[in-house]
């Protein structure tokens, strides 16, 4: 089935907003299995839009359009879409209620603007907005589907997941529900996970499931999806899959949905009621500032010393001199002497340290750009891995300070 | 003037690449003065692209068509403009060596698809390409430009930049150059700034110089742009208004164009032949993160302490405990021995230091969330100054650690 996409808004077509409502519905539809053929971005005038309905009637199945619900004058699509399908508003009691709800709730005063957003165009279905006061709307005309949603993304994709996405789907007589799960990973490359997971993948596939491997920088984000008859029989299967899926790859899936490592670690910390400290010499605080970003994170993460200096590492982590001498300080004898200390220094359960040539200078052929040691200590060992990593500084310092928090959550789940 | 963008490409229909291009070219054509009334993505398909530009030949005055022009078989553009435009494929010789000369200085091998980018439309005048093997072409018909673009945003940028802004302007009739400069400040806020530079801004108007506010937390970018008929007169009257800028606000400036506030401080520090190390509480290590994702930092920067707990504001940077229990972590007091003492325990010529309620939780009546003391030490003295940001942890965060870097440049440039 043939998908276009119209969206309203000058500030669109001046650059003011990127328009990623449209990125995101053409990757959702992409991904169920329908074909996008057209994207439009047109002015709030009434004339432009009633241009794009005629031509996407012609030529599309279903037509998405969004922004222009607002309360506000410029934001014509509701009356235009009204007058197109040739039929009236009318209040709708439900919604005013909601929107008088909306607004109790958060003390903001309504204003008669507001209540007007619950007058509805009768030869519509309702498609109701749970965290916003513009409601969505599914027209029929000619057997082309047309659904009107607002433009503020949080409220376009909550109403596209509560109820088109099973709409569509049912239209296309393929099921009715649609769910997702996303699986994160950290640890293999794309391609070796590809390898490693390649039975598990073609008994999803042949069972109608699907996978897509969304790769970034230290991250492989695994998401799986089922398109199913009931929501009970597809969680099921789907649960299935993932229990599968933990059982080949248990150390590298670190969190489900939008699960963060710090977050997670930070999580595990608080459950085992154990701190940490850091010792930072490549990444720079760039671990300190990730569990910090965490609100609430002072019950946990005592802090951090970066020893960016040679110097520092000895004067103020206690490293031995000779070691960095011997061994240099991108070494497992440092890093491993970084942890511990770092751990005694502040008092921490946990001690956790990093040092790597980041790049793009400081390179040698023994030890080239990319070269990081990582370790993790606690009371009774220390821990290190070697990482073998590229030539981009702020790839290497991302990724070094996911490994590490990676190491620390392995050491904290063998607690 | 009329404007339309088509965007060519799948992968801007299915989502997976999202249209930066067209928010670009919106807000630079709105810049000028230019209207911009439809912008359509379509797919690589020459049935799609011919409607497209039947379409807009009809409403548009200027057509900017970007995407489609690659070596491989899938981009279509150019041989659809040809056909459109009735005309034929030449081989310009001077693109050709062009790209021979590109590929040569890269190493790479050039394959027989990559010379066969210069074969040029005879109907059109080329805009070429410094950046990449794809040139710009420019099209003239019944009155209406085409102007065709690769959808590499660097390269179509630079196309736009090089040739066509001026010669779109040149159409218009309103002179023949265009310089645009930002002017990056700190320490103001938007409507604040507004006040302070009102008089300076109604001249610069006067004078048919363009003025945009951009907003960012903590950072207001003012780009002024010039309309001119040559660039040498352009400039200058460009440098006049910069440099009465300068003279109202001298310490909220910190940089030009693309220039980030530890890029700014980094550089003054290696010019003075100066040191710094970092004591930092509510910014948890996301100072030292600025600064050592400046390759080349180790020259100037010698570590950090985060030192999130009061214990460890005693034990490692040797803060008064009786400061504070008396006046509290979050303090002039306590944020002056910080900067001071991280100074020395580093060795270091200078110390900042950042001692904060970052939020959501920890604030009371006295000292609400948001309220943060920033300081700043050398061997002669101890500089500090209080914070009052607002309630969003990860915006007080970025803001202090901007600020604590904007007193460090305002005390460099005493010295």
């Amino acid at each position: 089935m043939k998908c276009e996409l119209i969206s309203v808004g000058d500030e669109l077509l001046i650059g003011q907003t990127i328009n990623t409502n449209a990125s995101w519905l053409g990757e959702q539809l992409n991904n169920l299995g329908f074909t996008i053929a057209h994207g439009l971005v047109i002015s709030d005038q009434k004339k432009d839009i009633v241009n794009a309905l005629n031509q996407a009637e012609n030529r599309s199945d279903i037509v998405l359009i969004t922004g222009g619900l607002g309360p506000t004058n410029d934001d014509i699509t509701k009356h235009t879409l009204t007058e197109y399908f040739n039929t009236t508003l009318e209040l709708d009691k439900e919604i005013e209620q909601n929107i008088i709800d909306y607004f109790t709730n958060r003390n903001l005063p309504i204003l008669q603007t507001n209540k007007d957003q619950a007058l509805i165009p009768k030869a519509c279905q309702v498609l109701p907005n749970s965290r916003g006061s513009a409601s969505g709307m599914w027209f029929e005309k000619n057997g082309v589907i047309f659904i009107s949603l607002p433009g503020v993304p949080y409220e376009m994709k909550g109403i596209m997941n509560d109820h088109v996405f099973t709409k569509l789907l049912a239209l296309k007589g393929e099921g009715s529900v649609v769910i997702n799960r996303t699986v994160r990973t950290h640890g293999m490359g794309e391609s070796f996970l590809a390898e490693v997971i390649k039975s598990w993948e073609n008994n999803l596939l042949k069972d109608d499931l699907k996978l897509a491997y969304l790769p970034s920088p230290g991250i492989v984000k695994l998401r799986i999806s089922i398109i199913g008859k009931d929501k009970a029989s597809s969680e099921e299967k789907l649960n299935y899959y993932v229990s599968e899926l933990v059982k080949l790859i248990p150390d590298q899936i670190y969190g489900y949905g939008n699960a963060s490592m710090e977050g997670v670690v930070g999580e595990l910390l608080k459950e085992n009621n154990r701190t940490l400290s850091t010792a930072e010499s490549c990444t720079g605080g760039n671990v300190s500032k990730m569990l910090t970003s965490i609100s609430g994170s002072s019950s946990f993460f005592n802090g951090s010393i970066v020893s960016y200096s040679n110097q520092s590492k000895s004067e103020l982590l206690d490293v031995n001199e000779q070691n960095i001498e011997k061994y240099g300080a991108v070494s497992q004898q440092v890093v491993e002497q970084m942890a511990a200390n770092v751990r005694l220094k502040f008092n921490s359960d946990f001690g956790i340290s990093t040092s790597g040539i980041a790049g793009p200078s400081g390179g040698t052929t023994e030890k080239p750009v990319g070269t990081v040691w990582i370790a993790v200590a606690n009371k009774d060992k220390v821990v290190s891995k070697k990482l073998n990593l590229g030539y981009n500084r702020e790839r290497n310092i991302h990724v070094s300070s996911l490994s590490v928090l990676n190491l620390l959550r392995l050491e904290l789940l063998k607690n």
